[in-house]
């Protein structure tokens, strides 16, 4: 039998395993940090019937440029913003690859801030972007004069910062994103995945838009929009940027169904978002309860929670598992992430630990 | 204003234009090679009735391995195949994308024979892999001999052949892929996406995969299937090969939505490829009428045409497109191409071409 060894793989793919948290069949789902929240009857009718329509010319190729939708998504950021200023993809992953293979590439660096999102530096190796961690704190924030630091040593083509980050959970100053926007000699990412659930008062890179043609923001629709089988994934820059991803997009990207079935989500965001305040306040509600029974919480700007110290935290995991409870071993090594779901579920995850932690 | 020249795009991008045929709103489009029938009413409603069910649950990722949708085109396939032997992804562009970023990239080399599909170098350029092109014969044919000599010189990673050919229309024999399958030191992609289309006795390199883990067949849902704006590339290879490209996939690529829609389009494959007689006998009578016309033609295997030799090929474009006729200036120079679209859509072709030539 020919196994991976044997094929001629890119040398850097050698030994490398398929990223992707176990899917696994479990009752309770707290490691992918979907929303829990199915979109309403009244939701699915519409995306039955916009499919329907659409269809009806599923035999031609879709609109290429995805104008519509990307109009949808600009009246949605506001901030001012344009179809022109807005760029969409299939997830968030996509439109990081288009990123950095306009961007990146052989011979050009991208840096993140670790722990982070893992699949920037996966993409980054799948570009063949070198990449450097630039590391944040023991409390993970990001110091801004050490980062400061790293940017003028390795002149990153690429900068990513996420805010909320993940799997942390905490959003990042707006000063510290401006200081690093100043200091770093090309583009910075603001990976905005969470944003909507940040805590009241916690500004978006958005507003730093305008002057800072070097500056992306990207959202999802995977999480706060409860659309995670969707795979929409959008980003708001300069238009100079989307020229850019224009040149590395594979054409037709975006399929018919993905532009009709984002639009009506767009249309139905107050229901959508309507689930993000019951979010916030159970997940605040789990960081009180995760830090009475003693542990150590990230602050969580997210729909997850960071929470640690385990001494075998495999252990944790695999317990509450064996307790009908799916969360992620994930992040720095002795932590553990758990994302947000409704009060049962929430319910079902404090009553595992505690079966564990006793 | 900033201007794509402002930003740090990549060097090998800078002075490049997007990818694409012009999206015209004309009467009659004959220039993407798209099915002109659309699905029907009951298709439609299966349709809708699949993506209501997948609705229930788009808050939730999709399945990341897609593998209810991979056994169905496996079984679609035949030849034995399993599940574990094709893969699927956004489009035949995304598949092709995913080969290269596994067994291309920086120092690698990839080679065609022009003209062929041109997303090909295109993508390799994307993955920073270099093109080399074998070329093709005047007759637009491979020379075998020529062909080993050219690949035994450049050693390539990956060696792309499309067949039935884009945009000239012939497929390949299978003895010349099996030579250029005995000569590469790497992958061979055999990019089948019109191979439903091919004359009567073509076989398909789907016949030379047992014992062959260095050989992929690409396919697409976007051609004989009518469903373009579904977006469903699929290949079929070695299970190591599948192995190969998890390593390099965005996790989560194919939506919920894409995943149910392509089930329906192959639950309803004897409707949709009961299309392809009729394109078939269109694109024979087409052939004809343009020889009789005295004009050169390339044999077809396919649902187009490639068409000349014209001194200015693009006046005679441009007239075409006057007369509410969109075709494509694509191939080599003083060649046009036009996709067999419906009986009536073909008549209004020949009276806008007659237009012209007088």
């Amino acid at each position: 039998m020919t196994t991976l060894d044997d094929l001629p793989i890119r040398d850097d793919l050698r030994g490398k395993t398929a990223y992707g948290a176990p899917q696994l069949d479990v009752a309770v789902r707290l490691n992918t940090n979907e929303n829990p929240y199915p979109p309403s009857p009244a939701l699915v009718e519409d995306l039955a019937r916009a499919v329907r329509q659409g269809a009806a010319t599923l035999n031609r190729y879709p609109d290429r440029d995805a104008l519509d939708l990307r109009k949808d998504l600009a009246d949605h950021l506001g901030h001012g913003l344009t179809a022109r200023q807005v760029w969409a993809a299939n997830g968030s992953n996509e439109v990081i690859q288009q990123i950095l293979q306009a961007f990146g590439g052989p011979g050009r660096v991208a840096m993140g801030f670790e722990p982070s999102y893992s699949m920037h530096p996966i993409i980054a190796g799948v570009t063949a972007t070198r990449w450097i961690d630039g590391a944040r704190e023991e409390d993970f924030a990001i110091d801004e004069e050490r980062a400061v630091r790293v940017i003028e040593e390795h002149r990153p083509d690429v900068v990513f910062l996420t805010s909320p980050n993940n799997p942390t959970g905490t959003a990042l100053p707006l000063r510290v994103i401006e200081r690093i926007l100043a200091a770093a000699p090309g583009m910075v990412v603001v990976d905005e995945a969470y944003a909507e659930f940040a805590r009241t008062g916690t500004p978006s890179a958005l507003s730093l838009l305008p002057g800072n043609p070097r500056l992306i923001v990207t959202r999802t629709m995977s999480k706060a929009f409860a659309m995670a089988g969707t795979r929409l994934g959008y980003l708001a820059a300069d238009p100079a940027v989307i020229d850019a991803l224009l040149l590395v997009r594979l054409p037709y990207h975006l399929s018919t169904l993905t532009q009709a079935a984002a639009r009506v989500a767009l249309a139905h965001r107050t229901e959508l978002l309507g689930t993000v305040d019951a979010l916030r306040a159970e997940r605040d509600a789990t960081v009180d309860w995760l830090r009475q029974r003693g542990l150590s919480v990230a602050d969580s700007d997210a729909n997850f929670v960071l929470f640690g110290k385990f001494p075998d935290r495999h252990a944790v995991w695999e317990g509450v598992l064996e307790r009908g409870v799916l969360i992620r071993e994930t992040g720095p090594d002795g932590w553990l992430r758990v994302s947000i779901g409704t009060g049962d579920e929430m319910a079902a995850f404090r009553a595992a630990l505690e079966g564990i932690l006793g």
